[in-house]
Order: C-alpha cells, then sequence, then structure tokens
C-alpha cells in the first residue's frame, strides 16, 4: 500500500513504453490503479476509452508491446493480430486459459503468469474448506455466537474425523500437490486423477475421475478450467462420491455442473461442499445460503495479503524485465500446454 | 447409536458388578445412558439418587469396585476413602486432573483414561481454528451467505498467510505433537514451553511462555489445566505475543485469563483467537459473540463421531478387561504426573 500511495503523487512520464490492459484486474479494484506502478513504464487503459475495443487498438497499435490481463480478461488471437508490436502478456493469474496461447506461441509472444505464488495460499485454503465441512468450524461457531450453546446444550453430533479418509486430488499440479502433502499430515490417503499417471507421486493414479470419487470419502477440485474440464464433476461424480461424500472446489466454477451440486446438497445426496468458486460469480445459488452442511468463500482462497504483495513484485518484475532487455521472472512455457494450475486473479 | 438403541431393550441384569458414576459423562446427554452400556456389568447412578452423596457411598460402599467418571466429575480423596473396594477409576477424558492421583496411587487404585484417542481431532481443530483466524474462512462464509458479494463487490483483504509462520505449542504432549506434525506440512517454524526440553524433538524450546510468545506468531494452547497453568496465558504473555499475533486454545479455558484475553481481543492488542474452550462453559464472555476475529467452538475440538465410538470401546473395554482380570486397555501410568494432555469429556 505505501508503494502504491507513493506513486499516486507522480507526474504522467509519457515517454515511457506502454503496457496496455484491456480490463482492470481486481487488484485495481481493492488497491488502486497505482498497485503494479512502475517508473519504467505506464499503462493504456483500453477500459477508460470511450471507444470500442478494435478502434482504441487499431489507435494505439504501433506503441503497444506489452499486455496486462487477469483471469477475467481474455486476451483473444482477434485482439493480438490488431497489436503488431505485440512481445508479452503478462496475467496475474496462475492459470492462462483465458489468452490465446496458440496464437502467442505463433507470433513468438512471451507469456507471463503468476508462477506458483498462489499455490500454497491455495493448498490452504482447500484443507481449510475441508476441515470446516467435516469438522463444522463455521457452524459450530455459529452456534457459539448465537448464544445456543448456553440455551440449547451441547453441539449436535456428526462431526467427522479427518484422519484416515480416503481423499482424491482432482487435477494433481503445483496446487494440488500441496493440499496432498498437508493433507498427508492429517493422515488422510491420497489418491488423483490427472492428465497422465505421474511417476514421481506415492499416490494412487486414477484414469477416470468416476472411479475416484467411488474410491474417496472427499474429492478436492485443483485442476485448470477448460473445455476438456467443464462440467466434469457432474451428476455421475456426485453419485460416485456418495451421501457420505464432501467436496471441494478451489479451483473453477464451471468445472463444477453448480445445479446438480446444488440438488444433491439439498437432497442431503452427497454430505457436503467447501466452495470458495461459483460458476456465475460473484453470484452464489441462491439454495446454498441456508445450508448448514455447505461452507463458501468469495473466491479469495488464493488471496493473502503476502501473496499479493508477492503478486505485485512478480507482475512489475516481468514488465521491468522485458523493458530492460533482461529474462522474464516467471515466463510460462507455452509448449506445455495446458497447465493444470487453476487458481487465479 | 445402534448399539445404544439395542441395549435400551435389556432387563436389569441386577447380578452384575456395580460401576459407580458420580456425575453422567456428557456422552450420557446425547446417546442415552446406555451409550457405555455392557453384559458384563452395570452403572450405579449417584445422580440419580435423592441421598447425599456420602450417604449414598456409605450404602453402596461395600459393592463399588469401579467408577465411571468424566472431566467435569471430580473424584476426590474423599470419595476414594469411602469406598474400601474401589480398584479401578475410569475416565472419558484424556486429562486426568479431576482425579486424585496421589490417593489412587496410595491405594493401589488403578486408572484408565481415553489414552490419545482425542489428540488427532484435538489436533485437526487447532489447524482448522488456526486456518479460520488467519484465513477467515467463517468470516468469509458469513460474508458470502449474507448476500454481499455480490452486493459489495471484492472480500475485504487482510488475510494472512499460514506458510512460514512462527508457530509456538505451549505444552508438547500427544496433542502438541500432532499438532505440531501437521503445521510442519503447512510450512511453519515450530518451537514450543513444555515442562522440560524434549530432546527428541527438532523444535526449539523456551522454557518460558513470555520468550516464547515474543517468538511466535501464533500460540497453541495444548497443555493441561493444573494449578501451575492456571491463567499461564494472561497479560504479559498476550502482549509478547502483540498485535499481529494470534491464540489458539483447544486445551482448557482457565489456562487464559479471559478477562485480560477478550480486552485483548476487543483494543486489537492481538490479532485473533480461536477457542474452543473458555473459563465458564458454557457461558462465553458476550463481547467475544460480535467480534470478527474470534472464531469460536463449543468445547467439541475432540469430537468426531469416529472418536466418540472408539472412545464407547475403550471405556467398556477397560471395564470389560478390568471385571475379567485381564489387562487394561489405557491405563494411566501414576509415576508420571502430571500429564500434559488436555483434552476432555
Amino acid at each position: 500500500m505505501a508503494v502504491a500511495a507513493e506513486n499516486q503523487s507522480q507526474p504522467p512520464q509519457n515517454d515511457l513504453p506502454y503496457v496496455l490492459i484491456l480490463k482492470p484486474p481486481a487488484a485495481f479494484s481493492i488497491f488502486g490503479d497505482h498497485f503494479f506502478h512502475s517508473p519504467k513504464f505506464q499503462f493504456l487503459k483500453a477500459f477508460e476509452s470511450p471507444l470500442p475495443l478494435s478502434q482504441f487498438l487499431l489507435t494505439h497499435a504501433q506503441s503497444v508491446q506489452a499486455i496486462l490481463t487477469s483471469a477475467s480478461g481474455s486476451v483473444t488471437a482477434d485482439t493480438i493480430r490488431l497489436l503488431p508490436h505485440l512481445d508479452l502478456v503478462v496475467t496475474t493469474s496462475q492459470g492462462i486459459n483465458h489468452i490465446d496461447c496458440s496464437e502467442c506461441r505463433r507470433r513468438g509472444i512471451a507469456v507471463a503468469g503468476a508462477g506458483t505464488i498462489f499455490s500454497t495460499d491455495c493448498a490452504d485454503s482447500a484443507v481449510g474448506l475441508l476441515l470446516d465441512v467435516l469438522r463444522k468450524v463455521s457452524a459450530a461457531n455459529r452456534y457459539v455466537k448465537q448464544g445456543l450453546w448456553s440455551s440449547q446444550g451441547n453441539y449436535p453430533l456428526g462431526n467427522k474425523v479427518l484422519g484416515g479418509k480416503q481423499v482424491g486430488i482432482v487435477g494433481l499440479g503445483s496446487i494440488g500437490t500441496e493440499v496432498a502433502k498437508r493433507l498427508e499430515a492429517f493422515r488422510c490417503s491420497i489418491s488423483y486423477n490427472s492428465r497422465s499417471k505421474k511417476p514421481s507421486v506415492p499416490y494412487t493414479f486414477y484414469p477416470n475421475v468416476v472411479e475416484l470419487a467411488v474410491n474417496c470419502d472427499a474429492l478436492i477440485i485443483c485442476c485448470a478450467s477448460t473445455d476438456e474440464t467443464h462440467h466434469l464433476i457432474g451428476k455421475e461424480v456426485l453419485s460416485a462420491l456418495g451421501k457420505d461424500g464432501v467436496i471441494i472446489n478451489i479451483a473453477r466454477g464451471p468445472i463444477i455442473d453448480e445445479k446438480e451440486l446444488v440438488q444433491c446438497l439439498i437432497k442431503r445426496e452427497i454430505r457436503g461442499a467447501g466452495l470458495d468458486v461459483f460458476e456465475h460469480e460473484p453470484d452464489v445459488p441462491v439454495e446454498l445460503l441456508a445450508l448448514d452442511n455447505v461452507v463458501m468463500s468469495p473466491h479469495n482462497a488464493f488471496c493473502t495479503t503476502e501473496s499479493l504483495e508477492e503478486l505485485r513484485k512478480t507482475v512489475v518484475g516481468n514488465f521491468e524485465a522485458f523493458f530492460s532487455n533482461e529474462p522474464l521472472l516467471t515466463p510460462v512455457p507455452l509448449d506445455d500446454l495446458p497447465h493444470l494450475s487453476a487458481c487465479s486473479w
């Protein structure tokens, strides 16, 4: 915050190279536009212009070498084609499925992301949500805060132990691996579903997510949101998970068929859910609001004071490196797509 | 539950040996009196008699060989002296500070407890509360459930990362050790205060709890409640912990000076607290009910469906072993007191 406040007083530096922003990253709404400020470049804000985007891009086509985007700001092939000097796209997210990476690769445009900055925070949140759903932390807190302990006596039973549970991780990328490490310490048995078996890990691999769900007490969704993973978790997987099963999603909303999930939760066809992400954020299905077996957070699983400061350094550092002809801090290897890391900002 | 329901239909078996119960264990209020039922003994319930306790004990002095108690039911030297044939006290708790163990040792009365049944559940809860306070799981859940995400936008920042935090454990018994193991997986640095340095653990030892607090971001109370630990955590320790510090208590309420803690939380002299236990349960200081930096649970950190079933087996198993002249399942070695394990029921 100190950095942002300090930079607000600086005069416009019009000789600095431009970084195009199509849509403001969420960090702007919290920290202000100067969160990613640097003395080595300046922002060109398409979203503040009254011009249609294509016209805006044509106007500035010669001066744009770099784009800053976030998970909610698509960088399409059409956009890229309008920018002949574009050499870099930096995204504040770990996932890059909102960027047309094929077009970037074809053009030789570098892409840099948040790297694994958010992985440990996401993993912590996943474990926090799992503990909350099984041990009813939020519900018990509500019980005490409403004065029910002294008036109605002992809290209703139903807490389930975490140790010994079979936990299935969908997407064993950097986040999923961190989740697994933590849950091993709680004596959970870990299995996973991923594009392919990972020879270096000791966990049981299921090539099919239904088969994984059949063999698990809890499913933790850590995969990227892609065409392949859209509604990957639907009725069949939820039925396979069963009435004692718990589902945690800290990846992306569309990976779960939300309507099916809501029905399963209402009918108690699964035990509970911990959800950080939803299909139509910030809208949450109203049916979930009153359910005690659902714990929710507003897509902030990845988001701590410390990780956002790390993000600021990484984003600014990537642009500064680029404009100084230095190697990028967190380049994304475009030959190895898609990436199974989901968290975003 | 099936076991309890089944046994309710059994007729009284008056030729069975008696197990005296002075005060009903909490399990009775949830599962009914038959939770610990066995075909090998029957309960003698002092708490159902209109007689004064001493008179009740005198009446049954010749027939009582064993007592079932819980953390809230003291077994004093006076009681023990009225029971010349008493040979066994079984408590549903892990802690045994409510039993006069000196008198038991003197008389050669065996004591059996819950062993380490509750250690992992307590440790899970401690981590759950710590994650909740740092990452605001309950508060974020409330935010979403109140519809504030869609109406007021992104959740206010302030979540703190868990990784890299210095966590101090007060009382490195079975629960504290389980907490430490879990937090290592979250990349926390562990230090501890205990009666003595434990040569077998790699964590930093502080002989003084104030010194531990000075060097920690979070304190987790896992020690037994004894005369020595009464109000161990007072103003001095809380000040040493400081305004970014977090305190978690899953041990016993009286270990913390609750009035001082409430003041520190109100004045934000510490960052937050996760409290499963309180000085005057089930009463909770009203000042805490509205504080967003406090997460509470109703003394159920230890309490899962699975651990209570394990408790039932252990309690019944100890009595059945005793009445069959077999070795106890979970004898407490009375030569090695006090024990640094706190959770109870």
